[in-house]
């Protein structure tokens, strides 16, 4: 830290991402990647010839992109917004909606960025604690006067909330933003996007990280009335208003443009993710129901962090959160059928006689 | 807007890109891109394979770009960060060097992006009028205790700063930020990169949107002390970690390592510009003295809103600022030579006889 530092930036909590290790090659369970490459139209549509025109800038309106994403979600192009990932889209979110006045409310275990973004913005925020099983009970947020924030599944624990509890969440002060983060829906939970029509203080938001495979190329949205949408364009041109490169704007559309790839890598994340909570029950683990793909787990017979630094030894990265309420757990992205496999051989061998 | 806009955001003032036409084929002279495709060793490395792995992350710590960027301007990686492009590093930089207690001064005529930074962020700004002949006087700078932004060579102005003014400026307060924004600066301008060494306070903005023909790659930099990098660092992870794509990485790099397609696509820029200039005094233009890769001109005959738009209806786009002290003037980018004689015919056409 330097004597330059603002008070405003020493009060940032930075968020910690998870490892990314270059100098070998480990099963890479701890950042909720697809195990799958990307649709072949992808690959297509990054051609030779588009990487020779990145001399020109990208569209800062995303228009191609944003029209992909509104015919696929049955929305107009008005009720879309793409920015580099769908941490930028919260950050716009967390800047347009929160502030002098109106604070936040989300889960004491959630998306570690939610709190980065509540330091960066000097944003009061009530933490509400999950159930004792980490359900998330929304008539806790029902008096909240200011913005809420529902990760839809949960994340960490994987854990989805019944639309109709959100619903009743919007009806039950119109005068709130609900922004529900569905970072991870495309693996079985239920989309808030058909009420997006309805309720104009829904914001919905989606990325293309984890069921359309581009996590490297940092492509996220969100979907709400088009006066949500116009506010966080507001904050978008004043942060950074050519956010979406060349190439992942192409990569983008044509990834949402490719159904049939999308629905047979969800199913088969879907497939392993009931194989793999199988496997880890039966060893005696307990996994939370999960709708993502990912799943939370401990065992009675080796600790968390433990867990997760013999995997690690053993060339498997999952993630372990040193937190309170979750400090038995690590997450773990599913991944392929065989990457399950060396999981829970390894997980084996790991706790054989304890 | 909507019902639910935060204070903050509502005191934003959204930049205004420069117009990216989608529906008819311009000579686009108007957002100073390269005129030149990027280096055949982009090409190279973003090849099929590499597209194949976007659905990884990112490396965050973007330690090969930093690494590449650091071996060529011979500073080590600690003193690298970078970005989603230039603005988004300028917009650490907003956030970690001011904000309360601590203001910022730029001129009166500079990168519209500033006026951006300081609404978003709430800082205080003193506007410093350039001189009657657009040159920037580093004296009035030298009593302020905030921040300083400078872009050297200025925009939409194109004129440079000597090194020595900004070193007079960099040790008559240690206990300041200077920021010298180098977007143009290899079109001929002086760098301070050689002082970043020497100077604790001074932080170095370049971008590879211009010189690098990468603007839709977006991908800018900093260069600094490593203290004041810690600084960004901490904005950056507080704000959207994995703000720089898989391809833009390796793109970034290939590009950094071509010195000699960087320096020969610089010295035909820079010729280009001396021819146009020329052309355009020739037909009794003023052009100030531009170390970037555009001019700023203005004609006794034809008014700088009309000229943007005759010039539009003949298919070539410049860029008009409807602002005051420079409403007379468009800024025109400086492309290949063909590009130039198709502007200078067409402006010899649309002041013939006036």
């Amino acid at each position: 830290m330097s004597r330059f530092l603002s008070p405003e930036a020493l009060r940032c909590a930075p968020y910690t991402p998870g490892e990314q290790p270059r100098d070998q090659r480990y099963i890479k369970l701890n950042t909720n990647e697809s195990p799958f490459p990307p649709s072949p139209k992808v690959l297509e549509a990054v051609s030779r010839t588009e990487v020779e025109k990145l001399y020109l800038y990208s569209d800062p309106t995303c228009a191609a992109l944003n029209t992909a994403i509104a015919k696929r979600y049955g929305l107009g192009v008005e009720n879309v917004i793409s920015g580099n990932g769908s941490d930028e889209i919260l950050a716009f979110a967390f800047r347009a909606f929160c502030g002098e006045g109106t604070g936040v409310a989300f889960a004491d275990i959630t998306y570690g960025f939610y709190e980065a973004q509540v330091a960066l913005f000097g944003v009061e925020a009530l933490r509400l604690p999950l159930d004792g099983d980490f359900s998330l009970r929304v008539e806790d947020y029902m008096d909240f006067p200011g913005t809420v924030v529902i990760a839809n599944p949960n994340a960490p624990t994987g854990m989805a909330v019944p639309v109709s509890h959100i619903r009743r969440l919007l009806e039950s002060n119109p005068n709130r933003v609900v922004v529900v983060d569905e970072a991870y829906v495309d693996f079985g939970a239920e989309s808030c996007v058909p009420l997006v029509r309805e309720y104009g203080n829904l914001l919905v938001t989606q990325t293309m990280s984890k069921s359309r495979s581009l996590a490297g190329g940092r492509i996220g949205f969100a979907l709400g009335d088009s006066e949500l949408i116009e506010d966080l364009n507001r904050v978008k041109y004043s942060l950074n208003p050519y956010s979406v490169n060349r190439l992942s704007l192409l990569a983008g559309a044509a990834a949402i443009e490719d159904e049939e790839y999308f629905q047979a890598s969800c199913q088969t994340v879907r497939e392993n993710r009931v194989w793999t909570t199988g496997a880890l029950e039966e060893r005696g683990f307990t996994v939370l129901p999960s709708s993502a793909n990912f799943v939370f787990a401990r065992s009675a017979r080796i600790s968390g962090g433990e867990l997760y630094r013999r995997l690690k030894e053993n060339g498997i990265l999952v993630r372990w959160f040193d937190k309170d309420r979750i400090r038995d757990f690590v997450r773990i992205t599913i991944g392929s059928k065989e990457q399950m496999e060396a999981l829970v051989e390894s997980i084996r061998r790991l706790t054989a006689g304890r």
